[in-house]
């Protein structure tokens, strides 16, 4: 029987291609620190948690389509604390942030069309590309220039009659740089003038380090009409099994084609939309201290990371991630070798080959990722794993 | 800006459109009775609800893209309870069976493949066709033949070397009708023949009356290669807003494909997926209960809709839907009569014009779907409302 060809020309991700390793590590009795994933170890907030209980209703039934009013309101509130100008209308629920980038891809492009992102990026955009037979054309940006926004002449070099936008993730997985009011300016002028759109992923928003105000696209009215917003709560309320996540747009024409792609799929999650609203009942200092544990662990991690011969590390300015190069001929070829054939004092490291979050083929292969969702202590005991497997890795195969 | 076609070309369902006038007649003061939505009024088991209280963990993380475990196994247990021989690892939990039908036309079908559904259908199909570009190719079942499954003919004669497969919903949404076994075996054979795949969609599994058995295309275990059941918690567990529904299937490829597409979006919700499990548990009596309440509902409601003058009724075999033709010239116009301009003791119906579900234009212009989603006294003061505002149409428009 034929199938569809869209689906099996996914390539499974580097993460997924390492669990099976992981897993027989565990089985050997090996302690395993996940670098690799961005799932939060900070508690969800207790007003959520408590929300459970206080379910009101005895059917679950459906919800609309655009999201509860409730949630939509409280999520507008919370931007407008910071400034931002947004209604609930201008708000659609979706089920995750994974689903507004789906959303966004659908309502702008047909097949064949492009979507311009800088790379290092969120590899399942790969797949939602897929899904949507979109085709995403890269821009590199380098660890030599701390990872910050390619020449905007880069960007208007690739594009074509078939591209639709930008996608631009801030702050930024994999690398960590959270793009400066310049750079976004310097890009929705570009966007303007080739009369594309800008998606901008911010799930991120809240964990921008060092002091700074993160920057969102909203804040920018003159641009509203080309303006995408992908919000999440998964990992600013440490919700990511929620799925609860928007699309917000000031765009009318955007709004309404993505309704109809919301219509069809009935509702987003309707208990999860309940305890997710009490999440906003959080008190401010929550937000605050997830923002400076995270902070703490970028500082701690960074400088320890930067102790390791011959590795290089990312200046990770927001987010839980940065990027590293190691001293090595192929970072997933060294992260099979230390779930394989490496232990320290009874643990190891799994982390994420970078390769795949690059369109461009045969970069980033000495990369990798790592998420610093883990206390200091942890993260301590994965870069030592990580330094002393280094050592073993380039002693077997390097000399 | 350039947007996309495949959503700007999307129509927008009956039932939306008559939305404002719904709003506007409550506005007046008029009472409307629900017919045209399938969200029962039935309560979530007590088991499901109380569950919500017990959320073990003080995170909400992302779980496994195929969905939790004890979920996946409490519902392979399910279904060995009337002997389907179904292991966990053939189902794959998806949120709501939305999801689960975007899943089979994405993995079945390239842009330009094409699916054939015997008409009327489950309109929102149309929607996920049109996300996936995929033609639906519609064989008319009719209500002077009580919507059985058309002759097998009429399917041959449609296959192309485009297409993928055939969707059946079984017990039907719209029509009430349960295809026999001899009905499926049919189209198994068929869909051999041309090896092609066989969707069905059996989220209205438990509610087929008259004391018969349902059977499930998931009991002919020597058709599993290409059979691909959607199946949902939404009407079976009155849990619609839980967005908890599974695609189940013996075919590995399948399967792998699939999964691909639930790893992108990385988890269903995990709360709610954790509700369903406890829903599992609510005693045999809950199912028995709600089955028996509808079938009452339905001998009641269709006894009394014969006696409307010159309406003609389909004979609804399960799930909580029947078609019926109106003596008028357009369901619609009569559906936005109804809500407009008139009343009956300070009420009146809403109920879904059927043309929207054909895929062939022009006919069922006169057919409208009703769900007996109410209480038998609601739904009694409904059919007064019908009768008598048939008469006024009738009366203006027609005479
Ligand atoms: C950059 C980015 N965008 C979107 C998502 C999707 O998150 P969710 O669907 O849980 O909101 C993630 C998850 O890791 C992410 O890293
Ligand atoms: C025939 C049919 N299939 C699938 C669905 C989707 O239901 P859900 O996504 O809530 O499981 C519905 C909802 O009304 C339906 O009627």
């Amino acid at each position: 029987m034929q199938m569809s060809h869209r689906i099996s020309g996914f390539q499974c991700s580097p993460i997924r291609r390492l669990v099976p390793y992981a897993r027989e590590a565990k089985k050997r009795g090996i302690h395993v620190y996940h670098l690799n994933i961005g799932q939060p170890d900070i508690k969800t907030p207790a007003e959520a948690l408590a929300a459970l209980s206080s379910f009101p209703d005895d059917i679950i039934a459906y919800g609309s389509s655009e999201g509860r009013d409730d949630l939509r309101q409280a999520w507008a509130e919370y931007y407008n604390r910071f400034g931002v100008g947004i209604t609930s209308d201008d708000i659609l629920i979706t089920t995750g942030g994974s689903e507004a980038i789906q959303f966004s891809f659908m309502t702008l492009c047909d097949p064949g069309d492009e979507i311009i992102i800088p790379e290092p990026y969120y590899t399942n955009v790969a797949s939602f590309a897929n899904i949507a037979m979109v085709t995403l054309v890269p821009v590199t940006s380098t660890m030599d220039e701390c990872f910050v926004l390619p020449d905007i002449g880069e960007f208007e070099k690739r594009i074509t009659p078939r591209t639709r936008g930008v996608l631009l993730c801030s702050p930024n997985n994999p690398t960590g740089h959270v793009y400066s009011p310049e750079e976004l300016t310097a890009l929705l002028e570009m966007c303007r003038r080739h009369d594309i759109f800008l998606i901008v992923d911010e799930v991120y928003r809240e964990f921008c380090y060092d002091g700074k105000t993160f920057i969102s696209v909203l804040a920018y009215p003159e641009y509203a009409d080309r303006v995408i917003c992908i919000d999440s709560f998964s990992k600013r309320f440490s919700m990511c099994g929620a799925r609860i996540g928007a699309l917000i747009t000031r765009n009318k024409e955007v709004r309404d084609s993505a309704l109809k792609l919301s219509q069809a799929r009935l509702c987003p999650p309707e208990v999860e939309q309940y305890v997710a609203c009490a999440a906003f009942r959080a008190p401010a200092t929550y937000l605050e201290d997830v923002k400076k544990e995270y902070e703490k662990r970028r500082d701690f991690f960074v400088a320890r990371l930067k102790k390791i011969p011959d590795i290089r590390v990312s200046e990770p300015l927001g987010a839980f991630y940065l990027v590293v190069e190691f001293p090595v001929d192929d970072a997933e070829k060294f992260a099979i070798f230390m779930l394989k054939d490496f232990s320290h004092d009874g643990s190891t490291t799994m982390f994420a080959p970078a390769e795949d979050f690059y369109v461009t083929k045969g970069i980033g292969r000495k990369q990798a990722r790592l998420a610093y969702v883990l206390n200091t202590g942890d993260l301590a005991a994965a870069a030592d794993c990580l330094e002393a497997g280094l050592a073993a890795y380039r002693k077997k195969y390097m000399s």
